[in-house]
C-alpha cells in the first residue's frame, strides 16, 4: 500500500525532507493535500485528520505521514521510521541513532531559519516584524549559518568511510535533509550562504552530488517540487540577506 | 558501567529532561561537568568532547550522554536511546515511535520558550532583546502555551488505557518531560501557565502524579535538582508573563 504523506499543498516546508527520502528511495507514496477530489485526496482530508477526535495518535501540525494504520507526525520521527523501509539509514542502532541525530540538528536550523522572518509571532505578518527580523536574519547570517555548516563539514571530515556521505559510505535520509538544508539556505540567504560554503567544501560536495542523484534529479526537474516561495520556511526577503 | 550526562553545570536546561529520566529509573549515572576535577570530572572534560577532533560523532551541543564507545548528542535522540534501557518506554516500535513523537513537540516548546527572552539573537543579553523579547512572550503565552497545553491534553484524554499516563499504562520519558515542562512554564510564565492549566486538568494531573514518583520526588528535594534561574531556558522575568 502507498505511503500517505500529508503536507500544506502550496510549499516545500518540512514537507519536503519526507518527499525528498520518498522520491530518492523511488517509493509509492500519496501527496494527498496535493491530489484531487475526485479521488478522495486534496486539503480537506488533510484537516480531517488534524481534526477527528478518534484518532489516538494524532499529529500536532503537518507533515504527518499514514502508513496503513500507523499514523506520525514530526519530521525527524517520521524519517526515522522510514530510513530503514526505504533503504536510507544504516542497518545498525548506532548508524540510526546518528543519523537522526544529524536530523534533529537540521531540524534545528530549519526551525532558526523560519524564525529569521518570524522572530516575534507566527500569527503575525511578516510586514509587522520586519525590523526584528532583519536583527534575526543578520544574526542568523553571521552566527548561526557558518556555525551549522562548519559542524556538518567537520562532521564529513570525521566520517570514516569518507566524506562523500554523512554517514557511512551510503546516502542516507540525513544526506538528503543536508541537501535540501542548503538548497533553502541558498534561496533565503545566497550571499551569506555561499560566503559560508566557501569555507565547507565537503558540504558543498554532498548537496551537488544529491542533485545528481538519478531519481532526485528526475524529481527536481518534476513539477512535484513545488519551487521555494515566500509562503515556505525559506523564503527570500532581500533586506534579510547581505 | 556508569552513563555519563554532560550539560552545562549551572541550569537545568535540556540536560534536566535527560536526568530525570536518569533519576526516576534509579539508574546509575555520572553528571560529569558537575563533578569534582580530582575525580576526572568537571565542565573542561565535558569541553574536551566538544573539542576533541577524533570523537566521529560530534555533539553539536550539550547535553550529550557517553554510554562506553557511544555519544549521544540532542535531548530527544538521547531519550530515544535510553527510553528502553531505563524501561522508560513501551515495548512495540509503535508505542516507541510515538513516545519519540511527543517528546520532539515537547523540545519544539521548550524551543519557543527560550527563544520569549532571546527572540533576536543567542548571542545578544537580554537586556538588548527585552522590547522584542516582550511581545514574543506575549505571543507565546496568547496562542503557544494553550495550543500546545490543549495537544498534550487531547492525548491524555484520547490514550485507550486511561489518561494518567501520555502512552499506554505505564510512565514513560515523555510524561516526565511533560512534568519538566509543565514545571518551566510555571516557572517562567506562572499566571499564564496556571490559566492554561485551567483547561488542561489532564495534563496538571500529569504533572501533580510525577512529582509524586518516589524517586523523582526524592531527586526534586535533594540539591542534585539545580533551581531555575535566569541563566537558563525558563526565566523568571515578570515583565514576560501577565
Amino acid at each position: 500500500m502507498a505511503y500517505e504523506l500529508h503536507y500544506w499543498p502550496t510549499i516545500q516546508g518540512r514537507g519536503e525532507f519526507v518527499r525528498l527520502a520518498l522520491e530518492a528511495a523511488g517509493a509509492d507514496y500519496v501527496d494527498v493535500a496535493r491530489g484531487p477530489e475526485r479521488k478522495g485526496q486534496g486539503a480537506p482530508v488533510m484537516m480531517r485528520y488534524l481534526e477527528n477526535p478518534e484518532i489516538q495518535t494524532p499529529p500536532f501540525a503537518p507533515p504527518f505521514l499514514v502508513d496503513g494504520r500507523v499514523i506520525i507526525g514530526q519530521t525527524s520521527a517520521i524519517l526515522l521510521y522510514l530510513g530503514p523501509r526505504l533503504g536510507l539509514v544504516g542497518k545498525s542502532e548506532a548508524k540510526r541513532l546518528w543519523t537522526h541525530q544529524l536530523q534533529l540538528t537540521i531540524a534545528d536550523v530549519v526551525a532558526e531559519a523560519h524564525d529569521t522572518h518570524h522572530p516575534i509571532a507566527t500569527g503575525l505578518y511578516y510586514e509587522d516584524q520586519k525590523k526584528e527580523a532583519v536583527q534575526r536574519a543578520k544574526a542568523f547570517r553571521a552566527q548561526r549559518i557558518p556555525k551549522f555548516l562548519a559542524w556538518f563539514e567537520s562532521v564529513l571530515a570525521r566520517n570514516p568511510q569518507g566524506p562523500a556521505h554523512l554517514v557511512g559510505a551510503r546516502l542516507s535520509y540525513a544526506d538528503l535533509s543536508l541537501f535540501q538544508l542548503v538548497e533553502g539556505l541558498l534561496y533565503a540567504f545566497p550571499k551569506a550562504t555561499r560566503r559560508a560554503l566557501r569555507r565547507t567544501p565537503l558540504v558543498g560536495d554532498v548537496h551537488a552530488r544529491a542533485a545528481q542523484h538519478r531519481r532526485l534529479a528526475q524529481y527536481l526537474a518534476s513539477d512535484r517540487r513545488i519551487p521555494f516561495n515566500e509562503d515556505g520556511i525559506f523564503r527570500r526577503y532581500p533586506e534579510l540577506d547581505a
